[in-house]
C-alpha cells in the first residue's frame, strides 16, 4: 500500500464504531479520517459525544476531533475520504448509505441492505466471489461507490463454520445461542434484566440468522447469488457475558463424515484472506480446541486477535450427523474486525 | 394424615440435602426424624458440619440435631424413621440405598440405581403407574422396602413438557441448556470459572438427559416398564445464574399440532399429584408464558413454589415441528422439591 | 382500623414505585385508589405502560389500573384517595408535592423537600418526634396536608445504627459503602458498566449520606430540629449485587464502649413503630450477626422481610472506637417499605 | 545482561504460580528452567498437573515440563537455577523457603517471612533502601542465598500511595477494600458464594494490611529497619471483581495539603525501577485519574500492563484530610509481576 487509504466511520459514538476506532489504531493500510455521528453529536469533540467504553484508552488525537453530522456535505467538509465504515442504528442507516454509496465505497454492518439482490453479504472467507456483485450494482444504481454488507454478528461466526461443511451435503442447521452484552450495544442491557438471569429473546436475531445463512453460503453464478438451501432453524438467547458469542450447533450432513473429518474440515479451512495475508487475517479462521470443556468466552473470544472462530465439541448427533459448539468475538469478528477485513479483502481486490 | 411419617435424609450437609431441610420445615405429612451423611461430619453437631448455603436461615433444631453415619445402624441408632430421602453423591449412594431399601422406602436422587429395570424413575405428574415396579423389585431382591429414584434435574423439567406432547407423535427431541450454578452442589463451581462466561460441558449431562427421558415416558406393562422410542440429543451448558435451568427445545411431532394445540396440551396438562391435591403438587405443572422474553430463571424458577416448569416461547420449527424454552427450579424441582412429591405420591398409594 | 385508607402513588411506573405495589398487596390499613405518573403514561393501562421488574407477578387488578397523570386534579378523577405516596424522579418531584402537600398527607421518597427546616426527614424508629414538624410545616405553608420525606437509601440504614450509638458520645462516621444495582432504578446501571467491575461512584450520594444523617439525628426541641454534630465522611461505590446496600462503617464514640455494649445496644434497639406493632415494623430494627462473615446481602437483605438492618463484625477501631459492617434491603427498608412504615406511623399518630 | 538468569518457580501449579509463568515468557532477563510443587504434582507433565486458569495459551514448552517436587534436592536435580520465585501456599512455606535460602536468594510471595526482622519486605519503588537488610540476614542465619518478602495484594497498592504522602505527615490510614476473586487462589471463592452478593471477610487480610505497611514505609538506619508510625484500619471485603483491588483509602496528613499537591505528589512518583528502567517498571508507578467514576477495576487494572497503581477521586475529608480510590492488579503488581520486579531490582543491585 503505498498510501494510506482514509476513511470515515459513521455511527462512531456507538460500541461498534469505539471498536472500529480502536483496531484502527496503527492499521497498515487505514487510518481514521473523519468522524461522524447523529445531530446530536455533531459538532462536539468525539471525548465529550461519546462515553468510550472499551476497555483500552481513547487514543488522544480522537478523542480531540470534532464529530461530523453523518451525511455526505458534512463529511466532505471535514475531510477528504476513500471510503466509508457504517455502523449506524438500523432504522437511520439505509437512506445515509445509499446516499454515500453515490460516491463512496461503504462498508456496512446496518441490516437494512444486507437482503438486497445486488448487495454482498460478505465473509471473506466464506464468500470472496460475491464481491462481484458490486459492478452489478453499481450499473442497477448509477452509482461510483457501492454497499457491501457485513452479516450479523451471530451469523458470521456460524457461516464461517459452516462453510467447510458445505462439502459434507450440509441441509439443516440447528442452533441455540448465547450471546454477550455487548452485541446489544451500549448501554444495551440495563444490569437488572441480566443479574442471575439469561433473557431467552433478541428481536429478530432468529429471523437474521435463519435468513441471511443462505445468502452468505450462495453461488455467484455470474449474475446473481443462488442461496444456498440448507434449512436453519435458530433460538437466541442473552446471557451474563461481556463479550463472545457461544452457540450450539446441530448440522445434518448427507454424505455422513466421521469426527474426525469434520475436526480436518475446520482445521484445515482457509479463504483468500490467509492467501492474500490481509493485515487483519487470522492465521486460522477457525481454531479446534480438543478439550472437552471448550470453547469458552472468556478464554477462546480473543484467538487470532478476535478474529478466529472457536469450535470444540464436536460429537456425533443422535438426530441429525453431527454436533459442535462455536465461539466468536463479537464485536471484533462480528463487527467492527470482520468490517475491516470486508475493506482490506475490497481493497486487495481493486474496489476501493 | 393420622400420624406424621418420620423421615431421615441421607448426604443432609449438601446442598440437595439442605434443601431438603428447608422444604420440609412445616411439612404437614413428614417430619426431619435423622440426619445422616458421611463419616467426616458423623458425631457433629449440624449447625458445625454444615456449610448452610440457603438464604433461609438455618432452623435452630435442625441446627443443634446430631449428625448420624450414613449406615443402617447408625442412623436406626438415631431414631425411629419411616423412610429416607437420599442425596449421597453419586459414588457413594450405590451400596448404602441397597443397605437401607432392604428395610426401608428410599426416595434417592442420586444417579446410581436409576436405570435399573426394577427401579422406577419417577416424576409423578408424567408416569405414576411405573410405582407399580415396585412390588415386582420387592420380589425380585427379597427387599421389605424400596428404591425409588428421581431423574436428573434438566431431565425432570423436559420429561414433564414432553409428557403433554406424547399425544402428537413425539419423535425426537434436541435441547441445548443452560443450567444454573446450583446443579453442581456447594462448592461446585468457581466464581473463577463462569464469571464473564459460560462453560459448555458437564460431565455425564448430556448422556443423562439422552437416557433417562425414554424410560420415565415409557408405559408399564404390568411387568416392566417398555421404553419410548423418541431419539434425544442435548448439549449441557453452565451459565452465571444462581437457580433455574433453561433449556431450548426442538420436537418433531408425527402429527402437525398447531401452536395454539401445543399450548392448550401444556396448559391443561394435570397429573395423579393435582388429583390427589398432595401437599407439594402445583397447581399447575407447566405454567405458559405468551410474552416474548419469558421464561427467565430469576422471574419464573419460583413459579408454583419452585415445583412448576414453566414454558414459553412456543413455536414452529422451520426443521422439525415446534421449538420452545423450558424452565425448572433445579434444587426445587429438579432435585429435593421433586424426591417429597415422589414421596407423597408413594404415601399416597399406599407404598411409605 | 375501621376502614382502610386509600392511597395513591405518584411515580408508578418506576422500580420504587412497583416496590410500593409489591408491599401493600394485602396490607391491613392501606390500599391502592389510583396509580400516577408521568405524562408519557397517562391513559394507558398499568401493564402496558409499566416494565414490570419485580420478581413476584403483577397483581392483575393493577395491571388493569388506567394511569392517572401526576398532578391533583387528574387524580382526584380518579379516586378519592386519604394521602399519597412519591417516588417521582428527583427533578419532578418538588412542584408535584407542594400541589399534592396542599390538600393531602405526602409521604416522599424524593430528596427535593428533604432538607427543608419545617419538612420531617423520618425514620420512625429513630426520630419520631420530629413529627411534630408538620403541624408547624402547615402553619408555615397554609397546608391541609403536609410532605414528610423518607431519607436516602443509603442513609437510612446507616442512622438506623447511628441511634443506638448515640448515647456513646458519638462524634465521627466514616464510611465506605457497596450499593446495589436496585439503587439506580431501571433501567439504571447498564450491565456493561458492572459485569466484573465496581463503579467508585454515584451522583450526589455521598453529599446526600454526609447532610442528612446530622438532620435525621437531631432533636425537636419544640420549633425546630436541632441537627446532631457529628461528622460524616462518605465514599460510594456501586457493586454486583441486585439488592442490599452493605456498609463498612467506622465510628468515634467518646465514651468508648466495649464491642460487647455496643452489640447490646444494637440488639436492643426499639423503637415506636415496635411498640406500636406497626403491620410493616420489623421486631428488631437491627439484628447482630455473630459470624466472622456477615452480613451478606444475598443472605441477610430480606432479615424482618427486608425491614431489619443487619450488623455484624463489630470490632474495636485502631484509629476510631469501632468498626462494623452493616446492610440493608435498598428497595425496602431504603425506600418503599420505609415510606410505608412513615405512613403507618403518621396514621397510628392521628396525622394522616 | 550478557546472560539469562535460570529460575525455578515454586508453587508453580497455583494461580500465582501460573502468572509467574505468563509474565515470563520473553522476559529479557529471565527464563524458567524448573517448575516445582507439592508432592501431588512431582513427577507430572505441568500440562496433565496444572488447571490452567490464565487467559493466554499455556505455551506448549511449559506444558510439557516435567513438575520436580518442591525441595532443594529435586530443584536441583531438575535444573541449574540462578534463583528462586515462591508462591507456596502460606503455611508449607516456611520451612522450604528456609532450605532454598541457605542455598539461592528466594523471592518470596508468602507471608510466612514476612514479619522476620532481617527479612526486607519489599517494593522496590517504596523501599529499596530495606534491600541492605540481606547482608545482614545472611550473616545472621549462616545463608548463602536469602529470603526477600513481597507484602500482601491488598498492602502493595496501598503502600505504593502512601509513600509519596510520606512527606505531608501521614499519621493515619483508615481503608476499606473491594478485592477481586482472584485474590483467593484457584479455585478459591465458590460462584454460589459470591453471585449477586459480597464477602464482608478475608481472613487475616485486615491484620495483613494493618501490620505490613509500617514496616514497608519503615527507614532502614544502617541496621535495622525502624517501622513507620501511622495507624491503620483496615475492613476487606470480597467483591464479584475477577481482577483488581478496589480500596476506598482516607488519611491524615499534618501538613495538610490541598487535592492538587496530593495529586502531584501522586503524579511526580518515582522510584529506583524507574530510574534503572527495569523491565517490568512500569512509566508510573502511579497514574492519577481526573474522571467522577474512576479508577475501576475492569479499565485500570491493566494500567501500566497491571504494574501501576491508579488513584482516583482525590478529595478533601471532612474528618481526616483527603479521601482517594486506589485500584491496582492484585496478581500482577500485587503478586507475580511484584516479585518479578523485585528480582530485577535484586539482580540490578548485584544481590541475585
Amino acid at each position: 500500500m503505498s498510501q494510506k487509504r482514509k476513511v470515515a466511520i459513521l455511527g462512531a459514538t456507538g460500541a461498534v464504531g469505539q471498536r472500529y476506532i480502536q483496531l484502527l489504531q496503527g492499521h497498515p493500510w487505514f487510518e481514521i479520517e473523519v468522524l461522524a455521528a447523529s445531530e446530536r453529536s455533531a459538532g462536539k469533540k468525539y471525548k465529550e459525544a461519546c462515553n468510550w467504553v472499551m476497555e483500552s484508552e481513547l487514543p488522544k488525537e480522537i478523542g480531540n476531533m470534532t464529530i461530523a453530522d453523518a451525511n455526505v456535505e458534512a463529511v466532505e467538509k471535514a475531510g477528504d475520504v476513500d471510503f466509508i465504515f457504517t455502523s449506524l442504528p438500523g432504522d437511520l442507516a439505509g437512506p445515509v448509505e445509499e446516499q454515500f454509496a453515490a460516491l463512496y465505497p461503504v462498508f456496512s454492518k446496518a441490516s437494512a441492505h444486507r437482503m438486497e439482490k445486488d448487495v454482498p453479504l460478505i465473509i471473506p472467507e466464506v464468500n470472496p466471489d460475491h464481491l462481484q456483485l458490486i459492478p452489478i450494482q453499481q450499473k442497477n444504481r448509477g452509482w461510483k461507490g457501492f454497499i457491501s454488507t457485513d452479516p450479523n454478528c451471530s451469523t458470521i461466526q456460524m457461516a464461517i463454520t459452516l462453510k467447510p461443511l458445505m462439502q459434507f451435503g450440509l441441509s439443516q442447521v440447528m442452533v441455540t445461542t448465547m450471546q454477550a452484552l455487548s452485541g446489544a450495544g451500549y448501554p444495551g442491557v440495563p444490569s437488572l434484566d441480566i443479574l442471575d438471569n439469561v433473557v431467552p429473546y433478541i428481536g429478530k436475531e432468529e429471523e437474521k440468522m435463519e435468513s441471511e445463512s443462505n445468502k452468505i453460503l450462495g453461488v455467484f453464478d455470474g449474475k446473481t447469488v443462488k442461496n444456498a438451501s440448507f434449512a436453519v432453524s435458530a433460538s437466541c438467547n442473552r446471557v451474563h457475558v461481556k463479550d463472545g458469542h457461544l452457540e450450539s450447533i446441530y448440522v445434518k450432513l448427507e454424505k455422513k463424515p466421521s469426527v474426525a473429518q469434520v475436526e480436518e474440515a475446520f482445521s484445515n479451512f482457509k479463504g483468500e484472506p490467509q492467501k492474500l495475508k490481509l493485515p487483519s487475517a487470522p492465521e486460522n479462521p477457525i481454531v479446534v480446541r480438543k478439550e472437552a470443556n471448550r470453547p469458552q468466552p472468556r478464554f477462546d473470544r480473543d484467538a487470532g486477535n478476535g478474529m478466529s472462530v472457536t469450535v470444540g465439541r464436536i460429537r456425533s448427533d443422535p438426530i441429525l450427523t453431527m454436533k459442535y459448539m462455536c465461539l466468536g468475538h463479537n464485536t471484533i469478528r462480528g463487527a467492527a474486525g470482520g468490517g475491516i477485513l470486508s475493506a482490506e479483502f475490497a481493497v486487495a481486490k481493486g474496489l476501493a
